[in-house]
């Protein structure tokens, strides 16, 4: 390009309705609670190196076809270690043609909106939920509801009167979107019976479940109770899951399971050809081997950052900051009293490299979520935790006198 | 799920615009025609799995972070690549930040897409083009406007008459769609006096150009012209490329180059978490030593099957096959006698298990398509180029009396 070119305006081009223009990335900042990142100590090299060279060996001329040989549903390995899995691990029964890989779960959030809603139509959230699927949703133009949720998971008595509400204006929803066992943000599991009550619920109204699972390995107690997937009578429930949290949200693989009425119209809008490949049959050849065993540890490793992320949370903040012991995951869901404005603190946070996620983008009510924040524990390690949660709690005492006390330097 | 269960319906959730379910997949067929498959024998599957061992110990922690420390532009080293690439083999200056590491270069026309093209909104393309970039317009409701394409490539006179006819109507295009480098599916190379006149057409109309360069490395002679987007004089050029020809399109590894003012309203919409990393990481690993010592076999190996499949052709068709020898690629686009519909060639063929493009689907005028078809010749072997090739012939010959003389049994 010539010295003198002058720039070529985009400006009048590009859709309206984009969101704001990027800034360029400046990589990581030291006090990373923000996203899903995971704990670098605990990512299996030797063993995902070992899992490389026995299926690149043993298929590797199978890249040379877009989906290797296992048709557009995904790597079929990786299909039938899911199978597998989640009737071991979720009570659910499936084929491996019930079983759709994903570039990430956020792939299948992707087609299940793309498949079901049009500008207007109406959805169920989770009152607070992942940021990710209420901004999704508001790109997709629907009507969101939220919901609230208690210590059980989704309140069925309020789910039953927004359902009436609908019935009473002649809407039906698209979907109960729900995150039950290790809810985002709150990581609370919901319980047997709650659940039963929500599939009462679905069924009464024709309303379909959207599960998102992402997180149902890592309850601490390793013990996940049956998805709603397995416990409804019929075809209702699509069920999401991801190897994000337990291996690495890297190699952005997730997974879809629907009967296959769905899957045949889901199908076809996934027009990426194919999942990537080396992700998809690296992470099986790994996991039928490792999986369970990896696990364990990892949830040990995520528990003993939670107690020194609520140790120093304590310590700082003293009585001042609510939160609920997680049940497993790798977020601390938390409220301050009303003097913060977490959007105001996450900007003044951000200045001093501590990065964290503000309510009001995990709730679907922004404003009721203006006191709460997400912070993840599963990147920093427990020194960057402390120092973290030290410099956040200075930087909170100095804006809105939250905690009242000097909470005093970091050491 | 018990036993009794009926199946919930979807039918009246689904959004009304979705396309038809899909059919469940039973495997490739023996005559495997269609699509961009490519050579198995040509992966490079020793040094890929070398690559994944090397990229994997020394960098494999950071699998536990979204971007891999490299931020949402995609895995450094694979930019840094690229950027050493197209300024070798393309003429391209650019820098690392306007490099986006997409999933396969559809990713890349989905993101233009997504950025520019509303409902209602027209686009220029080619009239013969690639079926995935008609189909995925049609999706965004855009007013398609299909422009000839001869031996030079797109035509420039046929150019300025649709500009001049859309200026005319006070339409401003939102943008000129082409593959100039081993055009998809006539396989020509667009001149570079063709070059110029178009990017002069682009600056005529306030038109920016958005280059398709996905088959680029695969011409015979090795030589690529200099690319559009180096040619302008400014940031008119968004530029797309892939890896899934020259080295496996399983890996769904593809790229897009764009000026930061474009490519900071692209990035906020590629909302996936990130492109998967084990197929960056091995990618930009195997390529910074092994690209340049793959690609010139490889073309050797595809010309060689070109070969098969154009005498194939001739000793089947005789003089009622037109085409063009190709100036690179994996693909053969030929042109039969006006008796034929390739649309119910297609339908029939399927049956034997040889599987085609019909012609109808790679035009925008879907009728003027008929006689048309593609064949793909990277991925069977050449016996099975033989053999698949007289079975289309004895099919052809036995519903459309094309070849007028019985093909004769394949052998």
């Amino acid at each position: 390009m010539p010295a003198s070119a002058s720039p070529f305006d985009f400006t009048a081009l590009v859709r309206a309705d984009l969101p704001p223009a990027a800034a360029r990335w400046n990589g990581f900042p030291r006090f990373n609670f923000v996203g899903g990142h995971n704990d670098e100590g605990s990512v299996p090299v030797d063993d995902l190196i070992a899992a490389a060279g026995r299926v690149l060996r043993r298929e590797g001329a199978t890249l040379a076809t877009y989906g290797m040989q296992s048709g557009p549903l995904g790597y079929r390995p990786l299909r039938d270690f899911i199978v597998r899995k989640l009737a071991k691990d979720a009570g659910i029964t499936c084929t491996a043609d019930e079983v759709l890989i994903t570039s990430g779960s956020l792939q299948g959030l992707d087609l299940v909106n793309a498949a079901l809603v049009a500008p207007g139509d109406t959805v169920i959230v989770e009152e607070m939920t992942y940021g990710g699927a209420i901004s999704r949703l508001k790109r997709c133009g629907a009507n969101i509801v939220g919901v609230p949720v208690d210590h059980d998971g989704l309140s069925a008595a309020k789910l039953s009167a927004a359902l009436d509400d609908l019935a009473a204006r002649g809407i039906r929803a698209k979907y109960i979107y729900t995150i039950p066992t290790v809810q985002n943000p709150t990581a609370t599991v919901m319980s047997v019976a709650r659940r039963r009550e929500i599939i009462a619920l679905s069924e009464q109204h024709g309303v379909p479940i959207f599960e998102d699972d992402c997180y149902a390995d890592l309850v601490w107690t390793g013990e996940r109770p049956t998805a709603l997937y397995a416990m409804a009578a019929d075809d209702r429930v699509v069920h999401i899951g991801s190897f994000s949290k337990s291996i690495a949200p890297a190699l952005r693989i997730g997974f879809l399971v629907a009967k296959w009425p769905l899957m045949s119209r889901i199908l076809p809008i996934k027009t990426d050809g194919g999942t990537p490949a080396l992700d998809q049959m690296v992470l099986a050849e790994y996991c039928q081997d490792h999986f369970d065993e990896h696990i364990v540890p990892l949830r040990q490793t995520l528990r003993r950052k939670l107690v020194v992320m609520m140790e120093s949370l304590r310590e700082r903040f003293g009585d001042e900051v609510e939160f609920e012991d997680p049940a497993g995951g790798i977020f601390l869901w938390m409220k301050l009293p009303a003097a913060v404005d977490t959007s105001r603190l996450e900007q003044l946070a951000v200045r001093s490299g501590v990065t964290i996620n503000p309510g009001a983008e995990w709730m679907t009510d922004a404003v009721g979520g203006r006191r709460h924040l997400r912070l993840c524990f599963a990147h920093p390690t427990e020194d960057v935790i402390r120092e973290g949660v030290a410099q956040l709690a200075e930087i909170c005492h100095r804006e809105f006198g939250v905690p009242a006390r000097d909470p005093g330097p970091h050491r």
